[in-house]
C-alpha cells in the first residue's frame, strides 16, 4: 500500500444557489481516495461509518481499487452527518447541522497491510486522532500530509501544533494561515508556519487558487475559471487526493514534483465543483483530466519578450 | 506619438495599516504614464491640474519622456484631490474626501501631435469625457483601452455602455464585472461584457491576480505574493500603464501579446504597492523589472507528467 487516506466517510445535506441535496455521500476520506485513485492504486482508506451507509458507494470505491480494510463499520450506529448552505458567492457557507455519530469515539486502526505505507494523507480530524495514525505507522512514511481547519485552532491549538511538527506538509486555507500565524501577509504567515516543523506548506485560496511554499520557494496554481460551480463541497479534499496521488505515482517529494501535484489537485478539484457530492468524480475519465491539465497550461502559459523593456 | 494616456493628475492623502501620507502625487494618468514609459517612449499625457501642482514631479515625468503638451494648467485653481484609508486587508478602502477642483469642468484637448496615436489608454474618468477623447482622434487607433469604476455604473450606465462600445479593451475589477453583467460567475460575466462591443476584457482581482478574456480564450496572471504591501493606491493604473506600454513596444494586438502585456502590468503593479504613491516607480530600473518577470515565470511554471495518470 503506497497511499493511505484517513478521514471522514459521511453523509452530507447541501444547499447551494444552484440546488439542494438532502443526502449525498461525502466525507474527506471519500473525496481524497476517489481523487487519488486516478493517479495511483490501490489506496488504503481508514475511517468509520455506521450500519446506515450507502453500500452501492462502497462498491464503487472498491471498483476504483480503494481498499476498505481500514473502514470500521459500527453496528447500530449512524454515520457522520454534516449539513451546510452556501452563500451566493460560493466561497462562504453556514453549517446548519453536524451530527458526529460514529465519529464521536473514532479511534482509527491502521490495518497491518497499511503500516509500511509511503504516503499518508490525513484529512481534517481532531489533531489527536491524526497523531494516533502517525504513531501506528511501523516505518517512517516518505511524506505525511495533513489537512486541518480553524475549529482546531480555536479549541485544540497546542495539540494541533504538536501534530503539525510530526508531519511534512500542512494544507490550510488563507484565513486559517492568517489565524495560525497571526500574520496578514501570506508570505510572512508561510515563513512562520513552516518554522513549526514543516517541509512544505499549502495555502488554499478557493476560487483564487493555491500556493505552495518551502523555505526558499513559492509556487502558485490558479483555480480554473468555471462557468458553473454547482457545489464546492469536497473540493479541498479532492485537491488533497489529487496532490497525494500525483506524488505517489512519481514516488518523489521534491519541490518540482509537489508543484505538479498542486496542479493535479487543482484540476481534480475543478471537477468536483461541477456537480453535487462526489458525483462528477465517479463519472470522470483520465482523458478528461488530461484535457483539463492542458487547460491549466494554456491558462497561465506566457512567453514574455524581455526586449520589450527600454 | 504611439501612446497617449488620459486621466487624472492629482494629489492624494493616503492612510494604510503601514503608514500615512498627507500629500503625495497621484492620479491615473501619472501612474499610467510612468509605468508605460519603461516599455515605450514618448508617452503623450492628457490631463488637467491647478497652479498648485508639484513642479518637481512634472520635471521627473519629462525626464521619463512623458510629453506634457496635453496637460492643461488652470491658473488660480486647485488640482484634483482624493483622500482614502485602507482597511487591514488592503483590498478594501474608504474614500474620506474627494475634491474635484479642476476636474469638475475638465474638457480634454488632445494636442495636434497626439491625434494620430496608435495606442490610447483611457484612465477612469466620466464616460462622456473618455468619449470626447476618442472622438478627437484623427485616425482610428490600433487599440483603445479604457478603465472605469462602479461609480459610473451607478450614475451613468447608458453613457458607459455607449463608451464601452467605442473601445477595444475594458479593464475593470471582479466586483465591477459582476455589477456590469449581473452575473456572479466571471466566465459568464465576461461573455456578456465582451458582447457589449469589446475585443478583449480584463478582470482585475487585486491580490488574486488578473484575467484576460477574448471570446474564445482566457488567460490568468497571478499577483506576486508580497511580503509587504505598503500602499496599493495606483496599482490598477500602474497595471494599465505596463499593459499599454508592452503592447506599444511590440506594436501588436494579438491575444498572445496581450497575455504578456498582462504580465508586464502585473509586474509593474507589484512595484507600486511597495511604497507610497509613485515613489517606487521613480526609482525603478529595467533590471529590477526583468528580475520580477523572472519571479513570475518561476511562480507559475510547471511541467506536468501526463503519464502520472492511470
Amino acid at each position: 500500500m503506497a497511499i493511505i487516506s484517513v478521514g471522514t466517510v459521511a453523509f452530507d445535506a447541501i444547499e447551494t444557489p444552484f440546488g439542494k441535496r438532502d443526502k449525498v455521500v461525502g466525507g474527506a476520506a471519500t473525496y481524497i481516495s476517489l481523487s487519488a485513485s486516478f493517479f495511483h492504486q490501490p489506496i488504503g482508506l481508514v475511517s468509520v461509518i455506521g450500519d446506515d451507509f450507502d453500500q452501492e458507494m462502497l462498491g464503487k470505491m472498491k471498483q476504483r481499487n480503494i481498499n476498505l480494510d481500514g473502514l470500521q463499520i459500527k453496528e447500530g450506529e449512524k454515520s457522520f452527518f454534516w449539513s451546510g448552505k452556501y452563500h451566493y458567492d460560493m466561497n462562504t457557507r453556514d453549517t446548519l447541522d453536524t451530527q458526529l455519530n460514529v465519529l464521536e469515539h473514532f479511534q482509527p486502526v491502521v490495518p497491518e497491510d497499511f503500516l509500511n505505507c509511503d504516503y499518508v494523507m490525513l484529512g481534517n480530524l481532531a489533531p489527536a486522532v491524526q497523531q494516533s495514525v502517525i504513531k501506528q505507522m511501523k516505518s517512517k512514511p516518505k511524506l505525511v500530509v495533513m489537512d486541518t481547519m480553524n475549529f482546531w485552532m480555536d479549541i485544540a491549538l497546542d495539540q494541533l501544533k504538536e501534530t503539525i511538527a510530526m508531519v511534512d506538509v500542512l494544507s490550510i486555507n488563507d484565513e486559517e494561515a492568517r489565524q495560525l500565524s497571526g500574520e496578514y501577509s501570506l508570505v510572512t504567515a508561510a515563513k512562520k508556519i513552516l518554522a513549526m516543523g514543516l517541509k512544505y506548506l499549502i495555502i488554499k485560496k478557493g476560487e483564487h487558487g493555491a500556493l505552495l511554499f518551502d523555505k526558499d520557494q513559492v509556487f502558485f496554481a490558479p483555480a480554473l475559471p468555471l462557468e458553473v460551480v454547482m457545489d464546492p463541497t469536497g473540493a479541498g479534499d479532492t485537491f488533497a487526493g489529487g496532490f497525494i496521488g500525483y506524488i505517489a505515482s512519481k514516488d518523489d517529494i521534491s519541490f518540482d514534483t509537489l508543484k505538479n501535484a498542486i496542479i493535479a489537485g487543482s484540476a481534480m478539484a475543478s471537477f468536483t465543483c461541477e456537480k453535487f457530492g462526489p458525483e462528477r468524480l465517479l463519472s470522470l475519465t483520465s482523458a478528461e483530466i488530461k484535457e483539463r491539465i492542458a487547460e491549466f497550461e494554456s491558462l497561465i502559459n506566457f512567453d514574455f519578450d524581455i526586449n520589450a523593456l527600454i
